[in-house]
């Protein structure tokens, strides 16, 4: 069973160490009595989703023999207004680098993700609408250029 | 608007820099092709829950002027069957330690961070039934005995 431990540490700092035994910091900004010495809790929800579909999406690229050699995931929340500020929308722009990277490739193993494997994108998508788009870099052309 | 950039570095391990400027680590584990050198992204769901709902209830209870020593939060999620496995349901266990604590003042700012407060919480109350108890430990006592 998923599990984290969380500790208030000073002021609004809190260190969490999750079940698999790796510690986190998360603190407020200044404005919210924080010293911004780690990210916010909301912003970690953002990381956790562009970190799951990045794990689906490298794996199943690599079973398709897909050269990739450099692959980042943009993600982007919006809120609700007012308390509390659930994500009503979050958006990921999927960047993969490498050669001849094949766009159908790409495109299904995004959509295998956020259909079916991604476990964060599923609990997420009952607050938010989830949308995408990626790029594809073309690595022979970057070196080239 | 919140945002986090996720970065492949190696194998299965990504580094998410959220807009705040922090990074983590994220990795599947060995089972899954990865060297768990971070935390599952799953996790992170917790760990933001905890210090979501963590920085509310420490915010509440110092400006009801309680004398909080330590303050810990144990989160733990309990996921749908298959693929994908979203979480359904979640339990918070808060154990604060201080002198003189007021039970009412802490499952009064528990419940103001679940039900209006904690965006964290509203966003994954969308997707799994949330569930809290608290305990409260005495100093005094615990240092008496």
């Amino acid at each position: 069973m998923p599990s984290s431990k969380v500790t208030l540490v000073d002021g609004m700092q809190f260190v969490g160490v999750s079940g698999s035994g790796h510690a986190v910091v998360m603190d407020a900004d200044q404005k919210n009595g924080g010293a911004n010495s780690g990210a916010r809790p909301m912003e970690f929800l953002l990381t956790g989703f562009g970190g799951c579909t990045g794990m689906d999406v490298i794996s199943i690229l690599r079973k398709k023999r897909q050269k990739v050699t450099s692959f980042e995931i943009f993600v982007e929340g919006e809120k609700a207004e007012g308390h509390p500020a659930r994500y009503t929308k979050i958006h990921l722009e999927y960047v993969v680098t490498g050669k001849n990277i094949s766009p159908e490739a790409v495109e299904r193993a995004i959509k295998l993700s956020l259909d079916k494997y991604c476990s964060v994108g599923a609990t997420l998508g009952k607050s938010a609408e989830i949308s995408h788009e990626f790029r594809i870099i073309d690595s022979e052309a970057e070196a080239g250029g």
